[in-house]
């Protein structure tokens, strides 16, 4: 399964307990779309995350992120990894 | 350790061997900073590339990149993690 990395920005000041929050969001619905989210990165000072997902396409992504209510404001195939 | 997520753009037409050989210049020289380079995710099409290390600092990562010949565009600590 490819896999996807995207970003969001913009959040300030999240917490670990929002960032847990806003991932299960994600996993709670993530099967409706073949999506598995595996990691989320996140930098409170600047407000960017940062998610590492396998998918079937970024449509799918864009797609779970947005029911989960934080669409993703970059969202990027990463074929490529070492 | 902290961990920090690095963006480089403008990488478009990267290969697998060039991204390995960007990746193995890091290494060889990440122990004099005490960075450890742990994994790379490039998209060739788009030509941004995301990579995920531990480091006293966002400077001694800088550095490293910097004198490996691809310095980063963004740097940011990855404080939190799911």
């Amino acid at each position: 399964m490819p896999e996807f990395m995207d970003v969001h920005r913009n959040m300030s000041g999240l917490t670990k307990e929002a960032l847990q929050a806003a991932h299960d969001a994600d996993l709670a619905i993530q099967s409706d779309e073949d999506v598995v989210f595996k990691t989320a990165w996140a930098d409170p000072d600047s407000g960017v995350v940062y998610c590492l997902s396998e998918a079937p396409s970024a449509d799918a992504v864009k797609r779970i992120h947005e029911r989960a209510g934080h669409p993703a404001d970059e969202i990027h195939p990463v074929p490529l990894k070492v």
